[in-house]
């Protein structure tokens, strides 16, 4: 079950002060970075952080990379973000990934104050947003963004299943 | 309700290979590290992360000095850990930390494949191992470690306790 799922819809984005055109660019410019976390031989998976329609934060998977299990795209994403605006907070932002954030990131998330996280592929195995410990909607939970799902689904999911096709 | 508790407890202690004594000389490394947050005005947690009776890694919640919303203690200690050793991977290792881990640093905990979980104090309201949505509960949990509760609590409690009345 997905909180709200705006494949498609022009509604939705248009609820949101934007066309499908510029949600789909969003989502295209996670996927760049999810391609170059693949090229590397991370799990690719990409994230970007926008405040008023500028990327102010990226990141890639890249815990191999780094030595670093908390390295993951969304984690990279913020702590740029906090850099650039010399904050702890991303108060307004919005965050965009190509895959299901898991239970780490979606309280990294929470603790950055993301207002709109917006994911393409869903996780049935690692995902804590509309499976598992489902986070947002704990009654516990700090602060939850508005979810949104499933823009660029495809594509971001074809390039994790061809990754781990070639590691069999 | 808390998976173990080994509060005043020696035959726990005892299983682990560990005299009650260091077990309450690895909790107060962890609360000093709380201290030092308390000192520069960050909400104060402490963690270590221990190998083989060594500690490998250290750190203190400080997400307003470094402008990094997932700069809790136990992220620091694990982050440090990992670069001791080279690794994503903290396999065998123990996690002492003053408070119950948050759903961020539970999930980082298991992405690090820690060993065993030590927290002193108990977190009704952030904590997501004994509340909320108890993720190494969850079926979907990657990796889960022993939890052990309870050794430092008071003195971890008491610090948080003096930090917010402080505050108000």
């Amino acid at each position: 079950m997905r909180e709200n799922c705006w494949q498609g819809n022009r509604n939705a984005s248009s609820s949101l002060g934007m066309t499908l055109d510029h949600a789909r660019r969003l989502a295209a410019h996670a996927l760049e970075l999810a391609q170059k976390a693949a090229l590397l031989g991370e799990v690719p998976v990409g994230a970007i952080v926008v405040q008023q329609g500028r990327v102010i934060g990226e990141g890639h998977n890249q815990p191999r990379a780094l030595h670093d299990p908390t390295a993951h795209a969304e984690i990279m994403a913020i702590r740029a973000a906090c850099a650039t605006l010399g904050s702890d907070r991303l108060m307004g932002c919005d965050l965009w990934v190509t895959l299901e954030p898991c239970a780490m990131c979606a309280g990294a998330i929470s603790h950055a104050r993301i207002a709109r996280l917006h994911y393409a592929a869903s996780d049935p195995k690692g995902g804590a947003v509309e499976h598992g410990p489902r986070l947002f909607q704990q009654p516990t939970v700090l602060h939850k963004p508005e979810v949104y799902a499933g823009v660029g689904e495809a594509d971001a999911a074809a390039l994790l299943k061809q990754f781990f096709a070639a590691r069999r």
